[in-house]
């Protein structure tokens, strides 16, 4: 695909610390700003790269915390200043995705935004393309689009979206209906799911005319939307977004565009979903970096780190190495070990899951420099 | 205990990198120099104090390299100048304890030496100090004397001392001939050893009268006794050392003490033994650091390092942190992480003993900046 997709606008929530990814991850050094896959780029950078044949350099909006402007605008060189939404705190997905919506709209009133989390990876870019295309196509009906991923295992980690009827759309061939969501099941469960083949993953992928997806959170949120509104006409007048955002930004309900959006939206049948056969990942825990690091090779062991200076015998796992330190393993299988200039995790795979349990004990005791 | 025992002379021979405690233990830092036992003072110190009851604080020599003078009256505050006896290079044990023997005896013609290792652990003091008082009186009747270890347990990483008849000496009522000496057995052979009884660990202490030491290597080392004598001649001639130590001592013959005093005298029977109901371990590597310090507790961590910032969930084995940064280990069992400044090493009990081959790697691609 060498064109822009017409009136599509990408946006990209850059927001979330990744804190079972601690100490990679940081509140100052979030997994946006990673290097996870070894490909040189951080996944902010990597997310744009992939939505900029899409949409065009010029159309693709990054909504981040102030406290990352600096680190954004480094990874992203050229991006213009207006498609930089900063926020002056975390105020979850609706207002993320929400503000953007309402100033592109002031911007250009038939917009359709598609929005794609900065820090997950996906591979096989003209299935994306071709998923994205669909779903504008959708968008441009009025519905709200998301893009599920079919599962390649039965996952648990995930929540789920059940598809329902097709829907005819030109342009569309995979579209359906979204019949409901699911919550992260058990192992029994997503192993039905996966049989079944019309569960998909939740990616938190939206496409739709901002128009429509404000309309849907007035509905649902309307509070937050006037909010959203009043900041959004402010937004670009440049003496006055500042104070804008400082007065209407820390009063914004913190609520996920899930409850606002996409949820109430399939309870009345106006969400539609488009299956993503790429492989995708958020790249959840340290077990899901060393499988994403694996290539499929077991037994081996994953390195991070563009100075990593390794000595293995019999190690296998993935290592992270932030540091200009020699890293020795010997003898340790499905091992993580994260080695960074103030903070040294060791834990393996199936443990990958309690590091938040760590940075919640951090806290605790005082210690959030290293968080 | 509180007399020193007459005639008496400490020497503890301190040398040996102890590789298979990499990156703890580096050239510049020897083992010797490091805490393993979280007793607040090196291994070193802790020698020095057990013997200092038995030898007295003005005769305890220390036999070590040039590099480590600093470092070793740092820990040996008060030692007097000429107990310190600097290797300008590594020359092995005969050289070692030879040139302490024949400097010694010019002194003093009837004094008794008894060297140790700087590097091994001892926990029993009052038995340790009835095993060198028996092993003194031994000593007085001409005959070499070794303390042989009364094995706890069937260990495969320690020679052996087969016990032979009993000797009559007054004062030494556990004296007994060293039949012969055997090398680190497999596990049967040493499961075997152990419900024998007679069979004792070698844990190079040897007891004697320095002439009849020398004696022994003029025996079995002519050249290098002759060699020892020559430089004993100008060691307390302040203007004469120096270039005495520059000219001889680089051409000594490197050959452990084994060899040139311990077997060739069993052979002729003029080795005798003292049986040692203490605690002793010789910290050959991380499986046996983390055992020495567990104090008989499985399943549980054991932190070596006094500023140690850890967070654990799940863990045992054994941290040894020489950085301040905040180490965190989750759900891995038998763990080994040694944490430094340059290198960082995390393995496990079972594994330990591959540690000596990273080392031969890093040495092998020119990293001998971080041994």
């Amino acid at each position: 695909m060498s064109d822009a997709i017409a009136d599509f606008y990408a946006v990209i929530p850059a927001g979330g610390v990744g804190s079972r990814l601690w100490p990679l991850s940081r509140a100052e050094a979030p997994k946006f700003l990673h290097d996870l896959t070894g490909s040189g780029h951080s996944l902010l950078r990597d997310t744009w790269d992939r939505l900029e044949p899409l949409a065009g350099h010029d159309r693709i909006a990054v909504v981040t915390g102030r406290a990352h402007r600096a680190a954004v605008e480094e990874q992203l060189p050229g991006v213009p200043d207006l498609n930089v939404f900063l926020e002056s705190e975390p105020r979850d997905s609706t207002a993320a995705i929400g503000l953007a919506a309402a100033v592109l709209v002031r911007r250009e009133p038939d917009v359709i935004i598609g929005s794609f989390a900065a820090d997950h990876v996906i591979r096989g870019t003209r299935v994306f393309e071709f998923a994205v295309q669909q779903a504008v196509e959708v968008a441009r009906q009025g519905l709200i689009c998301t893009i599920g991923i079919q599962p390649t295992e039965p996952a648990v980690g995930f929540g789920y979206i059940k598809k329902g009827d097709e829907l005819v759309v030109q342009g569309a061939p995979e579209a359906a209906t979204v019949e409901r969501f699911v919550e992260k099941p058990d192992l029994d469960t997503a192993k039905a799911y996966f049989a079944d083949r019309s569960y998909l993953w939740n990616a938190g992928m939206f496409i739709s005319r901002a128009d429509v997806l404000l309309a849907e959170i007035q509905t649902n949120a309307p509070e937050l939307h006037a909010g959203l509104i009043e900041l959004a006409e402010a937004w670009d007048d440049r003496d006055r977004r500042g104070p804008a955002v400082d007065r209407i930004w820390p009063k914004l309900q913190k609520i996920a565009i899930d409850y606002t959006v996409a949820e109430p939206a399939a309870e009345r049948g106006k969400l539609a979903v488009i299956p993503g056969h790429f492989d995708w990942d958020d790249v959840g825990d340290f077990a899901s970096l060393a499988k994403l690091n694996s290539h499929g090779r077991k037994n081996e062991l994953a390195i991070l780190g563009e100075n990593a200076r390794v000595l293995t015998d019999a190690a296998s796992g993935i290592l992270v190495s932030n540091t200009d330190r020699i890293v020795s393993l010997i003898g340790v299988q499905d091992i993580v070990v994260v080695d960074t200039p103030d903070a040294l995790l060791v834990t393996t795979s199936e443990h990958a899951q309690r590091v938040k349990g760590v940075v919640e004990a951090l806290k605790l005791t005082g210690r959030g420099d290293v968080l």
